[in-house]
């Protein structure tokens, strides 16, 4: 491979005009210039990026922290904040957390070290505090999460809303036994779902049907257990608000194999219009997020934030959800509040 | 933030023997070593890892180019590969080319411009010979793919037989007026399915049903489409052979839709064994395709590479493949070879 030697040798110029060249320095000649650049192509040099990026002390890429790729609201999350950082020349890097913190502040290391210019966190494992820690070394965005006290971009939907939002709408379709299904029971995003669900309940005097096993869910696999579990209760649940569509789907089919009917017995509402979501029979009832906007949105402020620091200024950007009604909860029947 | 000088001047040392330490180099007794530690640990000094890793020639950075993440095989594969590539001290840059050549072409440039140190690809749109030039500026390793003049590691499954089994399988169901849907023709991985698919239907004296419109296929959205142009077909269908399960999902659920039987009217067998095929009702035939296996030893295989290089010499990596029988195509006869 042409070394910065062989450019100079080719072109007939020292190692030092080479450099400049490359460098895009001042007191090179025009002339000169063009015979650097000849060279270049008939070698076929390229300057090493990461000496280019050490100088102008960027990285051109980016991390987007989050859970596990294989859900399909992350990984379509990705794929559009992917797309558009690529068109503004900055490489995405993926970090996997698995729900642990460690792992998170691991990654949130790549800030402080330079090996990118700036971060999304699509879920947020640790404690605000800790998180903050990392903004003096780069700009962090955060996507999909609630935190009241975050003094950098914040963008999502309301997630408390929406949660009342489903949660009145299984209420209007009958259900009087209700259950809250979410991952992970101490994010900011679960805490914000739960008030708006308790709110709908609260407003409707109907008491919440609570277990452990409901705060452990993440996959369909966590669906399909946790209807195992239903099934068995005395007083048995008629309706479920689920945090994300996989853990419905995985309920749904399911209630399918053991004989409950679905929405007659147990009305189910998803989260992310994920595909799964309109192709399961019955299609699930779901909350749709705005994901291409949010993902965009979140780039755009992040690729704004590297290229002109302006830190530790809390701005955030909140997109309407839907929410989209489905046959998991179509009981026909509409019961006066 | 902490500078080298900041530490030079908490540790009362100089800054050539604070940068002396930092990048291991000899000379300097192990009470000023001490010292320098002690002092970058107190001013939480981070050494800039683009310096660091200028120097050792490494950026400890891969690069993972596949279609588009939100494929349900692609995110379980980059799934697995981040979550070992993480283990052994690497990031994981995503490349989604859309099946595009040129977009290939620049994650490839990558590797040139030194912005990681080898990259797996997925898939693969353009010719081997122009991805062999790259191969002088680093490893890559090839994932699912099968090119045979590639001289380089390669891991994957026999596509060929795959779906010779698939096809074999329909034919066994009854099925007699077969078709074969695949993403992009004139990729090595489509030719080598349609070889297999061929021979089942040469070795049973079948013809094939064929139609530009099966080569466009790589989505639910195009499986849907296909279910509707099959419909209005005079010799109808009755035997599907599809590139992936996202495609075989869209078609039974449009048929579901149409008030086609499936496999009655319509027997479909998928490809990878991703979580829809199994929720689908009628739940769907598939290739199951060892995916963990596959992607851990890309990785293995790759990271060997970057630290020991060894390169332009072929090593393939072949795993098995399972047909799993599933509802879709479980006409309940035997018919007589």
């Amino acid at each position: 491979m042409a070394t910065i030697e062989d450019v100079a040798k080719y072109a007939g110029l020292s190692r030092t005009t080479v450099s400049r060249v490359i460098n895009n320095q001042p007191y090179v000649c025009d002339e000169k210039r063009e015979r650097v650049f000849h060279a270049m192509q008939e070698l076929g040099y390229v300057p090493n990026s990461s000496a280019r990026r050490l100088r102008n002390q960027k990285t051109e890429t980016i991390a987007i922290v989050l859970p596990r790729i294989t859900n399909p609201f992350y990984s379509k999350l990705v794929e559009v904040m992917e797309k558009k950082a690529s068109w503004w020349g900055y490489q995405v890097i993926i970090c996997q957390t698995y729900h642990c913190a460690q792992k998170e502040l691991h990654y949130l290391e790549l800030l402080r070290k330079k090996q990118v210019d700036g971060l999304v966190m699509v879920a947020i494992q640790n404690e605000w505090t800790k998180v903050e820690e990392y903004i003096h070394a780069g700009p962090i965005v955060i996507c999909n999460e609630s935190i009241e006290e975050a003094n950098t971009v914040i963008v999502g939907i309301d997630q408390q809303q929406a949660a009342y939002d489903a949660t009145v709408h299984l209420i209007e379709q009958g259900c009087r036994r209700l259950a809250f299904i979410s991952g992970e029971e101490n994010s900011n995003l679960v805490q914000a779902r739960y008030t708006g669900y308790m709110k709908a309940l609260q407003e409707h005097h109907i008491p919440s049907m609570d277990d452990p096993i409901f705060h452990e869910a993440v996959d369909v696999e966590s669906g399909q257990t946790i209807l195992g579990k239903v099934v068995h209760m005395n007083n048995r649940i008629d309706g479920i608000f689920a945090g994300c569509d996989e853990v419905a789907a995985g309920i749904v089919y399911a209630a399918m194999k053991q004989g409950i009917r679905v929405p007659e017995d147990l009305a189910v509402v998803g989260f992310h219009n994920d595909t799964i979501s309109r192709l399961m029979n019955p299609a699930i009832t779901t909350i749709e997020v705005p994901i291409v906007e949010m993902a965009e949105k979140s780039i755009e402020q992040l690729i704004r934030s590297i290229e002109q620091p302006l830190r530790n200024k809390r701005e955030s950007y909140q997109f309407a959800h839907t929410l989209l009604k489905r046959d998991s909860t179509n009981k026909r029947i509409t019961v006066p509040m």
